[in-house]
């Protein structure tokens, strides 16, 4: 059994790398961040033309559209070096969690020598991490950690057995005695039970917290919001299909009517305590719309209510008209006479729905319901709903 | 609020798909399956000037090495039509769960259009499932779903909290009486807690040979079987490290004497049943010769051993020679004296440990030490390990 090591380190060389430059090419180390949190990427592409590298660490460019300016992206272009190495060095960058793709001849792909990426829907992008201040709730960090389980869960009102994630923090599986909070965390239209745990950075967030002593132990719910869905795509009998970003039955209040049923299975199945002080609701953007409405129709289920980037209003193009969305100020005006503990309001001064949301507290405040409102920079983001994330869980069953 | 599936629509587009060729270009609806299951490929590159794809849905090619010759992907080529777009289509394809890249002017990449991945230590590869046969264990039905929990155990060993993957089969949560049988699942080297999940399939497989009744319900604890590491790349506070082929500690015995502190912790935290006649251990390559010493080590302790293309001796050249490789024929022969109900040796025809192996068996047949032998086609891949797991499975906890 000699060189056992060695012949299998060069067998799966073979058969990872097993392309026409096989014998003389490896893999370029990116991203590398520097000491000065600048980061170099790098391609070896001796036969590309043109590499560029797209991602949220470039300053914005504003686009027009028919439906308003909004900011995307910028592309820097990448310079070859002799041997055919393409490098990108960025500005200094802010601690954040940051998203790229590289431009290869035409082709947006991944960075093929970073293997962290995350999906947004339909789109894989690369990542990396500067660390430091807020970021550093992003990062896995030696603190003690808690369990993430993809569980299913039966919904009778939807007819179907569902996906849902959930965080158990540290201390509960050893504390059988103990019962725990919880909340329930909802992402947006196209995504899915996913989309809070990779793009969210949930459990890091929440480690975190919890570890520094900014948070209580939770239990964090994160269902799939989409209600046509048993499970993220690839998740369920359907296939490895191409994920949709709009689906039927999203904000058509199939979701909030079933709702009840997850609450049901997470209070049979984890040792919470079952009341209104210990429930919170939170959402981006639908997930901020759902939060909205199951927390006005069952004003005495959540005391703790996150709305981040929310839409408010049901479509008018919708072809569902539910019920659910009737009677909106007097039902709100029976959930703020029961006096729940929060009601933050988060969004950034770019959001397309900055106005609705404007509108939307003009209500608030006319009425003279308390919230907490928190506006951030930049518009409708992940970046916006991670720092969400580390402000509202704070705040939460104190 | 008009508009706001359209406009949100519009601004995901914007903000995802943000490149030159934005408000002309859709993405190509690529791997397409066929009817006939061939499969096509498709990639929108007008300005590329080759593209490529392999993967093992190609007859493989061999290529000579100082080591030997292994079999390698072939490439095939795709071609462009007048708008931009190539295609490659395959020929008819066995079921089967397939990797592939695109290669693209050269650069070996994902395909951009198709967002199931999976990392095989450093390598990331798309990959799309041909079903019926066996390989519709490998996909995710309309049957009875389990748990998988990414939760971390304390090693004393070890010092140091560690990271491990755990399935429960469907019905351990609501069952709350029944206790269950564990396997413990070790993956090779260069891989981690993620390998069987990902690469295995090991949920849909448990999850599917349970509801047909082929295999009793169990638990499948994956590990670390890396000593030096809490969690798999991404996953501790190293950070976005570059995931390592070799490491330290690996097959030199740490991993091997540390394995009681995961049976003690799986043992206090789930409901099993702890004895010899309800635990089993497996592993592939790595993972098998882990199996064969810790087993060998424990003659009391798994009536169930799998060897999946083990590698059986230390490497000559390990620099820390550890005691518990030593007297392997009289401790062989001490646990062989208790009986295990099944000793599960599989490996494929091509494996370059194949003639290891078959060394090995000479030892167990010169002893008279009974074992089950499952010869595959095929080498040192995970094609072979989900096949073997599918084989093993069933015999377990009968």
């Amino acid at each position: 059994m000699k060189k056992f090591a060695l012949v299998l380190a060069l067998f799966v060389s073979v058969v990872a790398f097993a392309q026409q430059s096989l014998w003389t090419s490896a893999p370029s180390f990116s991203p590398q961040v520097n000491s000065d949190n600048s980061v170099t990427f790098r391609l070896m592409a001796p036969n590309a033309t043109s590499v560029g590298v797209t991602g949220d660490f470039l300053p914005p460019k504003m686009v027009d559209t028919p439906y308003g300016r909004f900011a995307v992206p910028d592309t820097a272009a990448l310079t070859k070096d002799e041997k055919g190495e393409w490098t990108f060095r960025s500005s200094v960058l802010a601690p954040e969690l940051y998203y790229y793709s590289f431009i290869i001849d035409g082709v947006k792909v991944s960075d093929p020598s970073n293997v962290y990426q995350v999906r947004d829907v339909s789109t894989v992008m690369s990542i990396f991490i500067i660390g430091g201040g807020r970021a550093d709730f992003y990062k896995v960090n030696s603190v003690p950690h808690g369990t993430l389980s993809r569980v299913w869960y039966d919904s009778p009102s939807l007819g179907m057995t569902r996906r849902i994630s959930v965080y158990t923090p540290t201390g509960y599986e050893a504390n059988t005695k103990m019962r725990y909070p919880v909340l329930y965390l909802l992402h947006g239209m196209g995504g899915d039970e996913e989309a809070w745990v990779a793009l969210g950075r949930t459990v890091q967030i929440l480690d975190n917290l919890i570890a520094q002593g900014k948070a209580v132990p939770m239990i964090v719910v994160m269902p799939n919001g989409n209600a046509i869905q048993e499970a993220a795509p690839g998740e369920s009998s359907l296939g490895l299909v191409v994920p949709a970003y709009q689906m039927p039955k999203t904000m058509e209040g199939t979701f909030e009517t079933s709702f009840p049923d997850i609450i049901k299975f997470v209070e049979s199945r984890y040792r919470v305590i079952p009341d209104k002080r210990h429930r919170a609701i939170a959402g981006l953007s639908m997930g901020g719309f759902h939060s909205l409405h199951i927390s006005r129709l069952n004003p005495d289920t959540f005391d703790y209510v996150g709305l981040f980037s929310a839409a408010i209003w049901q479509s008018e193009e919708s072809t569902a008209k539910s019920p659910i969305y009737d009677n909106f100020e007097p039902t709100l005006k029976a959930q703020f006479a029961k006096h729940p503990r929060l009601y933050w309001i988060g969004i950034g001064k770019d959001d397309f729905l900055y106005k609705t949301n404007k509108d939307f507290r003009d209500i608030l405040d006319r009425n003279g319901f308390k919230y907490t409102y928190y506006e951030s920079a930049g518009g409708h983001i992940w970046r916006n709903w991670r720092i969400y994330l580390t402000e509202f869980v704070p705040l939460l069953f104190r």
